[in-house]
């Protein structure tokens, strides 16, 4: 039996209305590493249009700007109903964040489920030209799923 | 960059018509009992519109009928635009599918990620009034993620 | 270097002005489980102050009434401050959720990290009187720190 | 039913009253490694003033000075009321750390618990500039929650 | 590059000239379970003709006859070229079991890999119908796949 | 009860008539490590003709082409009938992929159930002469199992 | 080197001179269970003198009296230097509690660490002789050693 | 290069003089459960004479007399060079053990590695007549191997 | 009761007469790494005869011949009788399998059970002394004992 | 109810009389790295005198000599009444099996269980001045405890 309430849509507002959003990086002088994970990536198959689930994990070294976490969490929402693939997604991803903060270094990895008895993890990362600093191994902190 | 290929939208069609499909059962004179997980549920919060996610958890003794697997992914599916809350998804889906098999017994969990910082299971079952064959403990065979 | 915006202070208020919410059960007519896991309770020690952290895991058959999550969320929080023993933690939070909502069964569980080398957890249920439905074995589904 | 005894009051006094204390290091001629985890850290979220959870691990090669374990966790006790963002804790502490005990090396790493569905981990180090010692790869001993 | 040495058949006779064997239980005056775990189970889907996987799980009491290791290897492995659906596999390898050794209590589990992503196991029991021995939960010792 | 519906055919079909299918590469101007576990391939083995399983584990940065994940895996189905060595299998299915894509890296892993209890994997490696990109270290991302 | 500061001697004093402390049970009209997980326990072998090493599991469900955690904690600390058997030292623990508290029902488990190459465990319970509540299965929280 | 010492062989005559010893029961007048775990046992196959591996574990509770460790420990290596079968060993094992003990309650289970890709457990247990006491489920608390 | 058939032998003959089977490389062109993991060993104690428990991890990258895999398994079948050390059983099967194979690299590690409350391992390599081809970190794939 | 035996000693004689005993090294043309984990070290806090444990985990290369295993047990034994801080014991241990052993290569850590919620760890390692050998990763491979 549905909910008698009517149900909320500040949600889609927001997803829709998102744009990735660059704070002041408060600790520019160190090449200190942010991990994100976030085991809920979900978008559509570009052949089928069937649903495809995953998880997206980033590392990187800040320069100059810090992503915002809230708006980092509605630009993956927004992937709901995109039809992209495997490879793209993860290159895609990385492509949008480099452009929003110049890192000195990220690395955006994209973990999907089983499809066709396959699992597939796709492995994308950006340096600075003259880079340095830390390359963390890729390593996930959260229980997996499939 | 995205793909160049036109996306296919065969999957859009599948999901959309699609019906819960009953096929006789084997092996009518015996209470065996079939476990199906599925890690790979997603709906819409009804107070938001966010999207939550869950694997759903069936177990069931057939009577006359058993479920056709593609038709239950299908169904699973059908939920991905839908707002409907935790309790009630798990309810649904039970009283769908025994309206459909009228099996012996039946139970059906919700097991929802983390949503501010609660972790959330919902455990509905239904049994035949006169029912004492096995109703095996909730145990989960797939590795879990959150 | 600590954040140079103005520190929000909605946070205090919602957890300060919160009351636990009961919503009508959306269906009445089955006994199924409700499981929450709240890994993130912190109290203060009655004996010394300190901080003591646990685990709050519920586990009810709803009868007229279900919890609302973010109320259930505030209501844990605000016992950051609240100086009181791992007993009566457990046995408080029953007694004020079975007073909110009648339940067929519910049992509360608080899960203490390891304090002087000692490992402590407080299992405490209710039931109504004349109640027949399930009482799941007591189990974490989240991965579990210390 | 609460504690009839008075609650005591020491653990507050400890903790405000506390200051990170140095203590001569007994193997100074040898570049060993210690590795300390906390998985009892806990902050205020700078936007709303919610809780936040953390492990915050450091390892550091000490020079002169040890850090004395007892006022390492007053330290952190003391991060209670404090609103301060994920990039900042980890840098501070490092700062602070680093500032009292001028280690040949040091790396803090705060692991938060996950907020809006995301994880997120901050590794931040520091070494003395000609220093040639180890500097083992970040690990957990302690079982991790999320 | 294949193998340059002429590939053996003599596996291929043994598979196809193999009948289930029952040997006499050595200690037909106690009631004591023997549990077989064979992951190596595979055949193939009635609709497409593409491979199925499963870990075929066996526990029974027997009462007149055990049944011979080698045997029951090679029975499962004629399953590789076999169009049989996840329910009928599970029950027609406990008759096939039940009428070569006339148990007391026996139960044949298929836990079959992950398709169109959902797990299926099926549980299949029978039992002599006097019979008051031990009948233990279902539980896997392997390590499991997916 | 075996199935009445008559068994599909289309699976042996699609087996017999596929080829690998090399699609172009949709972000050619980074080395991107695509990576894919395929837990479910089985053959024969040279000796006797007793059935192998393993899980194939590849590792690779395309260059100008990407592997159509559907025809991979028909691919690794037509393995079911061939009798072939442990060594064999990974370094075949290595030089095969490497023929069709041509890729900057590529690492080919044939991890075997034991046998003779013993446990067998193979690791076989290609790289462009001129390649400097990234060689991740081996790891499986899927719950094995023997 | 050893350290220059004269060796603090307070702990041998607290553990010399302790006594189990029964604290008034706050919630007396509801059978809860307390679970305590001691891993650190150590004693000398009756045979050999040699060190023994346990974990020390105690259930029980309080009637007028809990106990005081630091007491429990000095009391177990007290078999550093005694010599007691496996059977013994579980039993001995059971009976001074049962002396001490009159629970309803208690269960104490002492986990041995591999001696031999045998790993042992003994499990000593009690129950006032009208006793009807909770018998919760033996259960370890923490990660346990060998 | 071999030990250039002379090989003792004070373990072999131990194992060859050795008889199971009884010792009286410390605590006569309670039901408590002991569990021995047995990661070595070893004997030989009876049809080929090759090497079988099992775990050896023991759960009783003792009537008037306990089993002495070592002598236990050495019964077992005993098997070392004996021929007998899987089901034979566990039930030879309880029976040897009943006859020296008369224990209330008793099972002794052979968790064998895998032979023929078949993993195999065999589970004996014996009570008194009139036994009422503790029957704890099977658990291993060993990490296990194959 | 033990088995009433005549014990079969042909198990001890084929181990004794048996000797290491190098076999000609089937792809001399590239530097592949195979890995065995064999969970069986048993030796006996140099000092005391007594029974002494392994799994032997051996990886290698051969040059112009790889070893037969039954030749592999009796020759460590025949190590159950031979007094030999934890340091020199490593040892001594990496300078056999280096004589008969001469590869290109070779690692053999003895990973013993708890002795005397201690773990113990052995790892002891080889390599050609211009060897550049890979040298795996060492791991276990199988689940590991104690 | 306590052992009626008159308690042995031969422990504590063997324990107090032993020293740290150096064997020649079987093998010294090669640099192979020998593993110990040793899970049950206990010695007493500096500060407080109460009890603390860890493990002790030692890999080293071996030059001369190797260190016979029943020395090292007894030698960790005699730490039991011993007053010492985490930073010294490791470091302690470390110089007494290099002033002994004078190894290639040594490392020696000490992981003690949580004290004030804190976990620490301290590793030292000592190197010959020109030693180009093997430095393996820090890694334990029995089941940690807290
Ligand atoms: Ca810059
Ligand atoms: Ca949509
Ligand atoms: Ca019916
Ligand atoms: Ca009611
Ligand atoms: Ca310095
Ligand atoms: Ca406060
Ligand atoms: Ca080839
Ligand atoms: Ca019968
Ligand atoms: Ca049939
Ligand atoms: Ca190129
Ligand atoms: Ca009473
Ligand atoms: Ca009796
Ligand atoms: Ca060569
Ligand atoms: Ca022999
Ligand atoms: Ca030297
Ligand atoms: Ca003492």
């Amino acid at each position: 039996m549905e909910e008698q309430r009517v149900p909320g849509r500040y949600g889609f507002e927001e997803i829709k209305n998102n744009h990735l959003e660059p704070w002041p990086n408060p600790h520019p002088d160190r090449d200190y590493v942010t991990h994100f994970e976030i085991p809920e990536f979900t978008c559509l198959c570009p052949r089928s249009g069937f649903p495809d689930f995953a998880t997206i994990v980033i590392d990187y070294v800040p320069d100059g700007y810090v992503v915002e976490l809230k708006s980092l969490k509605l630009y993956i929402n927004a992937y709901r109903d995109r039809q992209i693939s495997h490879e793209s997604a993860a290159n895609t991803i990385l492509n949008d964040l480099v452009e929003l903060l110049k890192p000195r270094w990220m690395r955006v990895v994209g973990d999907y489920t089983v499809r066709g008895n396959i699992k597939t993890i796709v492995f994308a990362d950006y340096a600075q030209p003259d880079y340095q600093g830390p390359r963390p191994d890729y390593r996930r902190y959260l229980p997996t799923g499939m």
